[in-house]
């Protein structure tokens, strides 16, 4: 089955930024197997009509925890709300159905936003695992550790076997990677960490956790080891090319180094970081330094949606007027960083992030006949700067088509909408006890 | 013509932020004459099922330039874009018809976003006026005064005369209001300034420009008065309730007691000011102080898209970074703020802004059934932080329906974009030119 996408503002994000201007891609099972400009070849199963509108690399979406949809518009400005609700709400309410209704929710969200590769971490992750399967996305997938009792574990040693059994029950899937992702520097001691760490090498997989995010955190390290956690990290020797740190908004110039030297990558959340005041990590001077960064949501209490655009404006926002120079951070480096840079994180480069030959077909076409998407002169910021998530038109993963015409193929959203709330009930009750914080 | 819409999820942003669960509102003819819980009276003639949409005040956009669509997604990270090719682009390449038709298509994009009402201010305003007029949206327009050859008059003395003009002709419209718009403290001397204040007060207008957004305009100021720019309007005489100080970013402490002082209302545009990497304004002490403050856009070349709601999510990020504290500006007061403060802001509070008896119908209902907008606790919190443009279901201003099921009533987007189209070939070949600071 041999298709093709033409009359398409074709952007590669290969190394020089190609573009065609009115471009073909063909597509042959998973594949991408030819690009270039004009009509392309005629000897296609099926052609895909763009209308000028612009393909861009399937978005990758760097850390998230998509099953907390239930959490959604809920306390959102409480102060320490991670220990005051989140926590306790988890233990108390959060059951596999919920997980698995929340992810497959998720999906759909992220599917419908052009983002093809999500990254996740969460409890009874196996439940997530399975709906990404199901519904199509790729994903790399992570059983979360953390040395507290929660609603899949009494602590972080039965949460580490849990995570064992995870890796081993999906390895080897084409599309679904099973990860290591110890929830962060502070909620595991160090011990944890780093058999965390042994056991991700163990499996040849990612290892990720949040890092550098919360001021208690800053100074607990401080205080208890004269150390930045990133210091930390690189001293228990848990840091290197298969280690993506989330957040890091905290990291300093010797942390940016240490990424540096042992090849680190991070995933930068800056939606969620400032909507809680955090602050923002050092993005620009990361880059300049080659640490490779890609585009996070954070989870849908966190950062509300799952979409990269929204965090495209924000990411260009801040770091420009944190330098206070307009031409800093320019779209393209911005797009570049919610999909190369985001497969470059994963160690997936070779597979996904640009549009190029023997990549695979993960593909997202913004329509550009929407009110905000006129005129566009410079693509990169038009996906910046004037998009939202309204304007993905189609989506493909793996050659295969979910979104098509603003909606998802073969899934119902409503239907999905039902199923959660149907599981929603007990957590909302739960939820109603907190009311004192909110 | 009595109309009910129910089954709401009702924020009537009145003083006591009075929300209704599940509630109606009557309009007859151009009037809100009722509220309430429940169903709603039944003797009317038309019933609106809101399906528990949440119903909002229509939204006011407090500065733009929306003719400047045909500059959208140009030269946008371009350092000092506005000297190095607005302004001379303006010159040489803006045209009446180009101004109408580009007002016609920026409001096609705030009614579908929300915004019911406009604060615009450029060249040719009469042509923005009309578009208004023609398209139902409610507007504060203002003829821009700037002492440089542009592309409606050769001078500021010029710019003033087809101000009055544009004054006379408007006036007594009961949704278009004509404003005098000096475009910024340093592109007007002094004398024209104070005149173009006499005139506003002469004809018993708003009065609105440019303040304290400019590095260069800071310096000058300071250099040549020793006062910063809000210092020296205040000394001119032209500060005080109908004054409307645009950006503010770099307003002092005495700057905003200046401002509470005359009674000075700002608009506050946070999108354009990072993107343009310039700062942004102390809003909260703003707030405290007693200072109105509305949400603007400014214009699609600035922050490239007319809604309010990604305004919002950038009001939250931002104030609350800069005081590292997750629970400043919590999310009902920045829908005040693109609602009854940006009301306030126009001297309309008693018009505009709330969904309260006796003020015009200007609604917006917002739908819950997209992806993002699932689960709904706080609506602030899901306005703000979970919602889009797209999101917008339908909007009413004047009682009059403007957009139903996210399309535009008797309006062709696809017709406006060909019309603008065609007005633009000699602006796009003029843009061509250059290229070289693009």
């Amino acid at each position: 089955m041999k298709m093709k996408i033409n009359h398409a503002w074709i952007l590669t994000m290969n190394q020089e930024f190609q573009m065609y201007r009115d471009g073909y891609v063909v597509i042959e099972d998973q594949k991408i197997v030819e690009t270039g400009d004009g009509e392309g070849p005629s000897d296609v199963d099926q052609t895909v009509n763009a209308q000028g509108g612009i393909l861009m690399p399937g978005m990758i979406n760097t850390h998230s925890h998509i099953s907390m949809i239930p959490f959604r518009s809920m306390g959102d400005d409480c102060p320490d709300r991670l220990r005051k609700f989140l926590f306790p709400l988890e233990l108390e309410a959060m059951t596999p159905e919920l997980v698995y209704r929340g992810a497959r929710y998720g999906i759909c969200e992220l599917l419908l936003s052009g983002v093809t590769t999500i990254t996740d971490m969460y409890y009874f992750e196996e439940e997530a695992a399975r709906a990404c399967e199901e519904m199509g996305i790729r994903a790399w997938v992570g059983q979360t550790v953390i040395d507290q009792p929660t609603c899949d574990a009494k602590d972080g040693r039965e949460e580490l076997a849990r995570c064992e059994n995870f890796l081993k029950e999906w390895a080897g899937h084409d599309r679904i990677h099973p990860i290591v992702a110890p929830h962060a520097t502070n909620t595991n001691p160090p011990e944890l960490l780093k058999e965390a760490y042994e056991l991700a090498k163990k499996y040849q997989t990612l290892y990720t956790l949040h890092v550098s995010e919360m001021d208690y955190e800053m100074t607990m390290f401080r205080d208890k080891y004269g150390k930045t956690p990133i210091e930390f990290l690189y001293d228990l020797g848990v840091l290197g090319p298969d280690t993506l740190a989330v957040h890091c908004i905290h990291a300093t110039p010797n942390d940016v180094h240490l990424f540096a030297e042992t090849g680190t990558k991070v995933a930068h959340c800056v939606g969620a970081n400032i909507k809680a005041g955090k602050g923002v990590a050092p993005v620009k001077e990361m880059l300049e330094s080659g640490v490779v960064v890609g585009v996070g949501t954070d989870g849908p209490s966190s950062g509300n949606t799952l979409d990269l655009f929204t965090q495209f404006k924000m990411i260009a926002g801040l770091q420009k007027t944190h330098y206070h120079d307009r031409s800093a951070m320019p779209t393209q480096s911005i797009v570049a960083m919610g999909t190369k840079g985001g497969a470059c994180a994963l160690g997936a480069e070779t597979e996904i992030g640009t549009i190029e030959v023997g990549k695979c077909a993960d593909l997202v076409l913004v329509e550009t006949k929407s009110v905000n998407m006129f005129p566009v002169y410079n693509p990169y910021s038009a996906l910046v700067y004037s998009a939202n998530a309204s304007n993905v038109d189609k989506v493909w993963v793996n050659g295969r088509l979910l979104v098509d015409g603003h909606k998802l193929v073969n899934v119902s959203l409503d239907a999905e909408r039902e199923a959660l709330m149907h599981e929603m009930p007990a957590f909302v009750r739960q939820a109603e006890t907190y009311a004192d914080v909110l």
